[in-house]
């Protein structure tokens, strides 16, 4: 596989940073520059203990959604800014803040990275739209989780992992409230709209495991694989 | 005292947030949105440990001073946009990023909150900028420290505070390291350059005690006083 | 009702211009005058026929979805300046482009008009955000429909208007797909969530009559009031 | 003739678009793409009937001759939109509307595209400040004429296409009022002026034939040719 | 006369500064501070000696007219900003770079101060389009001369000051090369159309006597007028 | 020396301006256009007396020491613009005001030119920032004097030129005041702390010789080398 792809990357890859712990986000770099040589990559950092500690405060003290959303957008970018102190030359010089740059990025050959871009959207949502903009036919989600299963793994002993699916099953299996929801789902609405309306598809991965990068585009099946139909 | 002033509100205010508790943040607001009605206020917000985790994580995976700079900034404005929910329709309504941003929000009644501004700049030089932007003549700052110690407070037993001061005093004393240093020290000298060439006076205060700022304003003497002669 | 309100102006109350016709325009811009000498309004306007030929145009020449929306924002912001120009000094001086700038032409007493904002968000989802950051209880949408049927009422005769409803059954009315499906809906899907997210009501009214308007603020019911609950 | 040059396309090569034909614009994408290859070509794009539209639109409703222009502008501009959507990777990947950002999309060896850029500025001098600040030496205007006459070629039979003239020459064209003024004539005098001042080429050809491009280029006489001197 | 007007300084104006003489600007600042107690004022501020060096010296390193035109701007924003200094509150805080926020300055009640905006255009151009921006009837020219005369006052002793005038008398003048030419003449044609199709008067006054401003509202005719029709 | 560094062009090198004599500008941008072919250059640029007597201008007329430093920062983007033209296709084609731009100029092989960036800062505060922000481990700065002295060469016949020395040795004779000061030190305050911080070299080198330049990178000693130890 030496197509691109645009990578999204949990706030469970940062985990790390609150006990100085910076390992895992070292060998995601790693991987992410080795991958760069040969493809197009995009990569977009979510939010984590951080964003929900300062979404939790600017609520308490009064703040809107609206303002809420801003304070998370704050958290990820930060993580965006990490990310681009690991990569080092390849990554573009600043965090992306729209999604026009990130193309001048690719025209330059550098990584674009961005964490949040707008209240009312996900990074999910964000890392569709980059995917729609840049013109990548995949999008990687690393996080907490290694797949879809067809019920909660976190409370279901007996949850099997799906190796490939639909979005209209992805719908099904997060509207019928199969996972119990924390704040995001697997992906949120609005990126399976915009993932489907451009035939991107989606593979859900452990962040645990940067190295399944290499992996997957060495043509292994891992995680799950979520197709436009 | 009704002229007003630039607040600087260090890393120390905003320690609650880690484990959820507004309180000292609430009881700040309240006293800032009392004072703003009789004069002029603008509010610099610092980094806390948020700040020194990123900074740390940036710099450990061979991110520049610069870009470590620039992740403290990102982090101080997360405290920013937290004092904007406290302040409610008091607060310009988003995070300054410019001086004459600041400006503007004056022109408007609204008070303007910032966190850090650019590499290089602590946020003491930024309050010292914004102060001497807007044309006023006094800093508060409140943090940690509740005033300027004949010597280091939480080393010596018998460090006396000392009630006034001129920025030379307190030139000599960060000169003759009778602070054990930290990040910052009670100012720093990119602050103080700016403070003495506009003349603008500084107290330091306690962040622990919002209610101090009432009794600075009704003439109690408090804290330290910094004077430019 | 005294209480301000976000006004999202569907396509079809622009849909004079094409031949010349600005009428309705300005019988829409000499209500929204009147009722902004008492109460806050924002206003967000939608694209139309221009709109659609232009992101034909986009699309067929080999253009992205995200091009494609690209394109749709720039035809409602025509909107957009066609309304400032109706509204005269009552508006906020340019078209606005971002959330916080609406928020800024609140606190000087003008009215903030926009067209789309981002591409992956109607106009829909952009007055939902907007009420949401300019803490706006309500959204009155005024299009071509005077409200919310039981099922489609350009297809069916006994179709009947629902004068008071919730999300959640107008997401079961759009979900069981009772009404012949065109670009949005009577409301997306990301609007809605956001609306509810923040207990904003909608009401949906025939854009054909603005002084309906009126009415609805002297306390008439008219068109379908959609509740948070 | 291998050197670069600015391509103005007027409204006319985007009639089209009101009746779903996209054929002319297809056309003439593909001789820009072909062209490009080995020289440094920019774009401006003009209004059409849209532009007259909105313009009147706002212009009945109130608006000033600035608004009106602004107007036009957003028009124009859905245009360039439509013109990147067409090039593909070879245009720079957002509309410009600066144009020191066309000077970087040069040097990334992109096309750039524009529409108009300010108020009080026709198309014409956009194409022409482009030239200046790109250092071309000359524009190719592509329009609903085929070149210049010596006299109005719609009301004259006998009108004669003038093969090489110069700007005086066509500045006692213009004021002699030879033409029927519409809008804007061939050339508008601020266009001149700095077109002179640059010792700029204009060539106008017939934007009905794409492909004259090609001949131009390889050295064929085609349309009529405006010089310094 | 209440009504407001744009005022043009001149590089005369600041003629001063070379050797250190600041009293014209002085009083300039002091009429036009209490000018704007009862009208809406707008400034636009011209080049002088600098912007001429500067212009010379990118010309002759190679530049072009477009990097001349820069230079030569940002040489007006430095008056702009002197101007800002001398007028202290009653100037909106920062040097206008757009004419949106020309507008956003007068929603806040402060006087707008701009320099040069764009290349291709002169300040003369600049002030015309801010006058039809704001909407204001009137553009008040203060320079080097006191009016327009039949024929160059500067060459020609019974050259006489004619007190009122049409654009296209002074478009006649100005044809028939009437005066020697320096860079601008008394207006030049790109403001002179604009002025025309907003129907704004202009009066051309010494910029050596700020004093006459003030006669000149109360009714006084002084200097020349050059009206619409 | 093949590595790249910031080269800090002091006012002195643009003195000519004044009386139009450009030789030694175009002498610099010659040597500067040759070294960048095998290295990273970036460009700073200082003020001279335009900037001098701007400053004194807005000081006089009663603007704060921030507005102050705004006209030095104007009257330097001259310079840089200056700088600009004379290195044509080898420079960024705008004045940098943002250290990422100049991180994507680099991205670009082009070289950024910046005067000053920020009230509060000195260009060689920019500078320095410039140097961490691209990762050169040099400075270069050409001025009215040839190197570091042990007392002030102006004043003292045998004062004598100091090779190598630490900054600590050059904090210690600015603070012993062994020159007499003027506005700016040979390094102010807050360059010293940022060179030291990220191990930054400096070179002082004398403005009036450009060629020395050559001279330094084929390895001939000139000038004083200042080392972070």
């Amino acid at each position: 596989m030496t197509e691109g792809f645009v990578l999204l990357l949990g706030g469970h890859v940062f985990k790390g940073i609150t006990n100085g712990d910076f390992t895992l986000i070292e060998r995601m770099a790693k991987v992410v520059r080795d991958l760069s040589k040969d493809r197009k990559l995009a990569i977009v950092t979510g939010g984590s203990d951080t964003a929900r500690r300062y979404i939790e405060a600017v609520g308490s003290l009064g703040g809107s959604k609206f303002l809420q959303d801003q304070a998370g957008i704050l958290a990820t970018r930060l993580h965006a800014l990490v990310m681009i102190a690991a990569l080092g030359k390849s990554a573009f010089p600043r965090v992306i803040e729209d999604y026009d740059e990130a193309a001048l990025a690719f025209q330059l050959g550098k990584i674009p990275v961005s964490g949040g871009m707008q209240p009312g959207q996900s990074t999910d949502a964000v890392a569709a739209l980059m995917a729609e903009r840049l013109g990548l036919g995949l999008l990687v989600k690393m996080t907490g989780v290694d797949g879809v299963y067809d019920k909660d793994p976190t409370r279901y002993q007996d949850a099997r992992k799906i190796e490939e699916l639909s979005y209209d099953d992805l719908e099904r299996i997060l509207r019928d409230k199969l996972y119990h929801p924390g704040r995001y789902e697997l992906l949120d609405a609005l990126s399976i709209k915009i993932l489907k309306r451009s035939s991107i598809s989606t593979i859900i991965l452990s962040g645990d495991e940067p190295e399944a990068l290499l992996d997957l585009v060495s043509g292994k099946r891992t995680g799950s694989l979520v197709k436009p139909r």
